[in-house]
C-alpha cells in the first residue's frame, strides 16, 4: 500500500482490506502488509524484497502527479527501462477527450511504463494498471482510487489470476444482508441457540463445521458471510443459511449485494407501484439513497425535504396547530406530512421523517436523537418514535434507513414488530 | 498492526491511521508500516527488522486468547524471558473482580511479559502495553481493541514519547481546499509557474524549497497540504499559500475542513439569507449534502426532488410545452424548475438540476452524463449545460456539487467563467 497519506493518517486504507478479502474468494491469501509513503528509494528496496511472494498488489502511487512513482519503482525493482507504451497513451488522449481537453504531460506521463509491463486496463480513470512477471512473483500495480480499483480487481485482476493459479479452490461465499440487529447481538444468539457440529450430525441446532461465519459492518446495515472452502460443502453451508434466516426472521431484508434501497425498488418494480418521501431531519438523505440505484425513476415519484415548519405546513398542509402542540417533532406532525404527500402525489406508498440530528436543538422531553416516523398507504398510516443518539451524520444514515426498512416490511406485509422498536 | 482479521479483510484497520496522526501531531512520523497475522515465527522476525527504527509501536496481540503472541514476539525478539509481573496481575486481578468474577488462566496469560518490560497501564480493558528499549529502539506494544488503544496512546505513550524526544518540532499544515479544476491541470500549473527555489529568493514566482506540496483527491473536491517542518518557516508557507490561491482563484473555495456545503452555509449566515434546491437526477443529493452541516436549517428552507416529469409540472409548474418541445433536461426546464421553486419558497437563492445519470435513458442528442443548472435569485437566474459522464453514483456526486459551487459564485459575485464550463 502507497501513499503518504496513509503514513500521516489523513487517510484509513480500505483499500487493503477489499483486496484481502476478493483474494480470499478465489483461495489465495494475504501473508505480509507492508504500508509506505512516497519515497522512491524505500519504495525500491521494499518490492525487492517483496518479490520472493508468488504475488506482489501494490496499491497507488500510478497518478499523474510527482509523487506517482509506482512505474519508476517498478522500473528499478525490475531492472528494466521505463518508455512510453501506446496503448496507455491512447487510454489517456481518449479519456482527456471525453472529458473536453486535451491530455497534457502530467497525463501523459501515466503512459510511461516498464518495457515489459503489461497493461490492465482502468473502465473509470486515467491510469492504467500493470501486470509484471520478475523473478517468480507476478506483480500488479493498480490504482489508490478505491472505485477504480475495485472494478480492476473485479473485472481484470481476479480472472487473470484465477487463469495462472487454476487449481487452487475457490471459496464459495453467501451473503446475508441485515438490518435493524447489531453484530454482538447476533453473535451471543447464535452461541446461545447453536451449537459448533460436525457435518454428520444432522440436528437443527448443530452449525456444521464447514460453513465459517463472518461478520461485516457497514452503516447502516450488517453482512453476514458464510464462506465454505470447496463446494462438497454446499449442502452444508445451505442448512448454514436456513437457521440463520430463521433466527434473523424480517431482519435479513436481502443477498448478495442487495441494498435498503434496492430491495425495495425491486419490490415496487414487481408491483408496478410507486413511492414518495416527506423528510425534515434527514434531508433528502432517504430520496438520495433511493435515486443511487439505477432505475429509481420507475418507483420514485416525489421527495419533499421540508426542513422549516412554514415549509411543512406549506407544502405538504401541517397545521399549525400540530405544530404549537406537539411540534415538528411528534408522531402527529409527521402524520400530517404523511397525509399531505399523498395527497399530493399519486404514489402508492409514502415515509415521513422528523428528528433531531443534533448536536443543538434537542431538550429534556426530546433530547438529540428522537425521531418519529409515519409510513403507509392512503388507506393505512402507521407511525412510531425512537431515540437514536448519535453523531449527526450517523444519526441521518441510520434515521433514513429506518424509514425504508418499515416501508418495505409495510409493503410486504411484515406482522412482527423490528427489533429497534423496543 | 497485528492480527489475522487483518489479513483476511475482515477489519479494516483503522487503529494505524489513529496512532499515526497523535505522532505526527508532536512531530514524529510513521516511516514503514507491516501489517502480519498471528504467527510466532513471522512476527518475531520482523520485530528484529524493525528495531532499527527510533520507535517501534505494536498494535494487537496483547489479548488472553493463544493467538495473542505480542509478549512471547517479544521476548523472542529481544531475548529476554518472560515472567509473571505482579502489577500486571495485580491490574488483570482487580479488572476481573469489577466484572463479578476470579481471573482464570487466560486471562493471567496477561501478566506474563518479557522481564524487561516496564507497564504501560490499561484504564479500561485487562491487558496492560508494554515498553520495552532494545538496540536504541523504544518498542511500544498496545492491544488492539480501538478504544482501549486511543486512551492508553493519549493518556500513557503520547507524553512518555514527548519526555523520550523533547526537542522534535512539530510540522505546521495550511490545507486549501480546491473544485473543478483537475489535479494533474492544476500540478501542470505550477510546473509551468513556479520554479523550485530557496527561501532567500523572493521573486513571485519561486516555491520556497521549505513548503512541501501535497495533494489529496477526494470525490468532489481536491485537497492541497502546504507542510513545513518547522514553525520558522512560516513566512515561506504563507508565501507559498498566497501563490497557489492567486493560481487558483475562484476554485479555491475553502481552507482547512471546509466542505463546498459548509462554505455554502457559511456565506449564507453571513447574509441571513437562504436557499431552497429542486432537483432530479441528484435526487436529493444536494440537500443531504447540504443537510449534513450542522446548522443547515437556518439557512435551507425546501427541496424538492422532482423525479417525473408530472411532478416537476404539479410542483415547479413546468409547462407540459416545454417538456414536450425541449424535454427535461434542457436548460428551458431547469430555468422553469427554478422559477417553480422561487415563487413558492421565501429563499432568497435557488438551485434546479436536470440531468441523465445512466446507466439508461441516453440518446444521442443527449447522452447519458447530460446535465443541466439554472440558478441564481428571483432578480437574476443563470443557466447552464454540461456532460459528465461517469458511474451513475459519481455522477451524482459531481452534479450536486457542481450546483452547490455554482450557486456560491453567484452568492459571492464572482464575475469569472469556472474551468469546467470549458
Amino acid at each position: 500500500m502507497t501513499g503518504s497519506e496513509l503514513m500521516t493518517g489523513v487517510t484509513v486504507d480500505s483499500n487493503s482490506a477489499f483486496i484481502a478479502q476478493c483474494l480470499l474468494e478465489i483461495g489465495i491469501a494475504v501473508q505480509k502488509k507492508v504500508t509506505l509513503g512516497d519515497d522512491l528509494s524505500q519504495l525500491t528496496y521494499e518490492v525487492q524484497q517483496l518479490t520472493d511472494a508468488d504475488i506482489l498488489i501494490i496499491n497507488g502511487g500510478l497518478g499523474p502527479t510527482i509523487d506517482d512513482l509506482t512505474a519508476e519503482v517498478l522500473a528499478q525493482a525490475t531492472q528494466t527501462d521505463l518508455r512510453c507504451q501506446h496503448e496507455a497513451e491512447r487510454h489517456i488522449q481518449q479519456w482527456c477527450q471525453q472529458r473536453g481537453f486535451e491530455a497534457n504531460d502530467a497525463n501523459l506521463k501515466q503512459a510511461l511504463l516498464p518495457e515489459r509491463a503489461d497493461i490492465i486496463a482502468n473502465p473509470i480513470g486515467s491510469a492504467v494498471g500493470i501486470a509484471l512477471q520478475h523473478n517468480g512473483c507476478l506483480i500488479l500495480a493498480t490504482p489508490g482510487v478505491p472505485s477504480e480499483m475495485h472494478r480492476m480487481l473485479k473485472e481484470q485482476i481476479m480472472p487473470l489470476l484465477q487463469a495462472r493459479f487454476p487449481n487452487i479452490e475457490r471459496q464459495t461465499i453467501k451473503r446475508l444482508q441485515v438490518f435493524g440487529w447489531g453484530e454482538s447481538a447476533i453473535q451471543q444468539q447464535i452461541s446461545q441457540q447453536f451449537t459448533p457440529g460436525s457435518s454428520t450430525n444432522n440436528e437443527k441446532q448443530c452449525w456444521p463445521k464447514e460453513v465459517e461465519l463472518g461478520f461485516r459492518a457497514g452503516a447502516p446495515t450488517l453482512e453476514l458471510k458464510l464462506t465454505i472452502q470447496s463446494k462438497q460443502y454446499l449442502a452444508e453451508q445451505e442448512r448454514a443459511e436456513t437457521m440463520l434466516k430463521t433466527l434473523l426472521g424480517s431482519h435479513c431484508f436481502g443477498e448478495e449485494n442487495d441494498s435498503l434501497a434496492s430491495v425495495l425498488i425491486d419490490i415496487l418494480k414487481a408491483k408496478g407501484q410507486r413511492i414518495a418521501l416527506a423528510e425534515s431531519c434527514t434531508g433528502g438523505l432517504m430520496a438520495s439513497m433511493l435515486t443511487r440505484i439505477s432505475g429509481a425513476s420507475q418507483v420514485f415519484e416525489l421527495g419533499q425535504v421540508t426542513y422549516s415548519n412554514r415549509i411543512k405546513q406549506q407544502q405538504l398542509h401541517v397545521s399549525s396547530q400540530t405544530l404549537e402542540q406537539y411540534g415538528a417533532v411528534s408522531e402527529a406532525c409527521v402524520k400530517e406530512m404523511l397525509q399531505g404527500l399523498l395527497e399530493q402525489s399519486t404514489a402508492d406508498y409514502g415515509v415521513a421523517v422528523s428528528g433531531i440530528a443534533g448536536p443543538d436543538g434537542g431538550n429534556d422531553d426530546k433530547p438529540v436523537g428522537s425521531v418519529c416516523f409515519a409510513w403507509g398507504s392512503a388507506h393505512e398510516m402507521k407511525s412510531h418514535s425512537l431515540i437514536y443518539p448519535a453523531k449527526r451524520e450517523h444519526f441521518q444514515i441510520m434515521a433514513a434507513a429506518y424509514g425504508l426498512d418499515l416501508i418495505r416490511r409495510f409493503i410486504l406485509g411484515i406482522d412482527d414488530q423490528p427489533r429497534y422498536f423496543k
